[in-house]
């Protein structure tokens, strides 16, 4: 089994996967076909500085993927020899009976726990309707094993979930539904969120390093963020350090990362950066809605990066 | 083949689909499976009320639907022997692969159109790249039968689609992007719409009746609206008369009802008023994240529904 050259990040006495994850991104061959054999390779690499795996979520182009591509890259992720136990793959679709198959084929592949997007095409949905899609999931899927950690990312899924509906899952399915990501970009939600749930076996990601600090300080238990994709050994640093002396100096050098490329459309900008440093520009490739980067974007990119002495080693 | 009480509305010296499409509610189980008999008894019905099918719409809970069950209901209802040339399915997905999928499905089927959206995950994604979504869609299905009517409802989807891009997939494709279903709900766009596109070949449906008589005298085609699952004579009847002198007050009278459902979530509304009007309580279930009306709103609808001499007559 693959685990990396640092230590898997658990509870003291729970099976659970903290730490920092990459929401990893999916490589595209020239038919804008997914591309395991780099999928996987960049998996390997993330695990190799420290940080676990969220495939499939926002920055995955997860839903510009099909089902059956998101099964077989899952597939060839666990064949490789990585540690489901180190996965926590993005599940959650608009219609229940496709987040059932995929939550039950994560499940059976062993994975730590699943990412769950509420249903996102009805907008202004009722937290009964919330309660009644996330429910009649767990019932369908029907399995012990089954983690669920909640996706909050109001800007983009529009659909938000909020703290009673958290509170009616938690009462509900406390085994079962044991975190959130929360992506709304503000503290105070997340801080809301510890306050209320944390502590009792609910676990708060942060979705971005930002917060990384302030969420480690508070009780939370890590960040599943976009840039752990081009800078996760720093990242993951901070994460293991943030009880040290020089936390704060080592959160504002990620700030002044991750700024540089939050200028840019997130996605082409790390998939660009990735390209430049492996030598690779197959990496650069999105698939629409998204648009790679020009190359005015791509040269301003890779300047303002170098100029803070920001590059991506990778063997 | 099942042509319905009343002749199919076409373009003189076209073979288009124009008139009054219903987005073809979906009904379900007791195990909230898609049920293939009601679902094909309403689509003669309707068919016999002079409207035209556009299953798997908003109204449809299609992206409450899998892949694969969308299929199956398209194959039922085409194979139930009614006349795929008055069908017009939504198969606008997130993923271009599955929009792939369902679209050259429906092609083969005989349909006359397909009802697109965008992809509707990432929001504030640029004119380019959604230019390239319909266009990767277009290349893949790669035949010469496809008729594509975009799916412009921004309330919902949270992605437009602007003039400037349905100039751009006109000029590129002018035989396969051949009209809109604009339910913005802002008769102004609809009618810079037409302005801009009407007369060449570009078919403008409304996305509510409440504009069917503006469109109509505007140089529009019809309307795709939700009510038309409900009160599908009465449209479809103003769609053919809307030249006669008493079209106003029809129109009126359209309104009158209209506004009683759109004061209840529309969906679990209008499944509520099948389902009271034919005796047949299976025909309430939606899906979640939707939830029906409780016994007090689906008392409401109905009072004020008979309180305007409103009623469902089914055979």
């Amino acid at each position: 089994m693959e685990t990396g050259s640092i230590a898997v990040a658990v509870h003291e006495n729970q099976d659970r996967i903290t730490g920092v994850l990459a929401p990893v991104l999916t490589p595209f061959d020239a038919n804008l076909a997914p591309d395991r054999k780099r999928f996987v390779a960049h998996c390997r690499w993330l695990l190799a500085n420290g940080v676990s795996l969220a495939p499939f979520g926002t920055n995955s182009e997860a839903n510009s993927l099909s089902l059956g591509e998101r099964i077989d890259l899952l597939e060839a992720l666990v064949a490789s020899g990585i540690d489901p136990k180190r996965v926590m793959p993005g599940t959650g679709c608009c219609a229940f009976p496709e987040t059932v198959k995929l939550t039950k084929h994560a499940v059976e592949q062993g994975c730590a726990g699943v990412l769950m997007l509420p249903p996102f095409y009805y907008k202004g949905v009722s937290d009964e309707g919330l309660f009644r899609s996330f429910a009649e999931v767990i019932e369908r899927v029907a399995d012990d094993r089954l983690r669920i950690y909640l996706y909050h990312i109001p800007p983009v899924s529009q659909v938000p979930i909020g703290l009673a509906l958290i509170e009616r899952l938690r009462e509900r399915y406390p085994s079962v539904v044991v975190g959130i990501k929360d992506s709304s970009g503000e503290w105070s939600n997340t801080q809301a969120m510890i306050e209320r749930f944390g502590g009792g076996g609910f676990d708060v990601f942060v979705g971005s390093e930002t917060f990384l600090l302030a969420n480690m300080r508070s009780g939370g238990v890590g960040a599943i963020s976009a840039t752990a994709n081009v800078n996760p050994a720093a990242i993951s640093t901070l994460y293991r350090e943030w009880n040290d002396a020089d936390a704060d100096a080592k959160q504002a050098r990620l700030d002044t990362v991750r700024k540089i490329f939050g200028q840019f459309p997130m996605i082409p900008a790390m998939k660009r950066a990735i390209a430049h440093w492996t030598h690779d520009d197959e990496w650069s490739r999105v698939r629409p809605p998204l648009v790679d980067l020009d190359s005015t974007a791509s040269r301003r990119l890779i300047d303002e990066l170098t100029a803070v002495q920001f590059a991506i080693a990778r063997a």
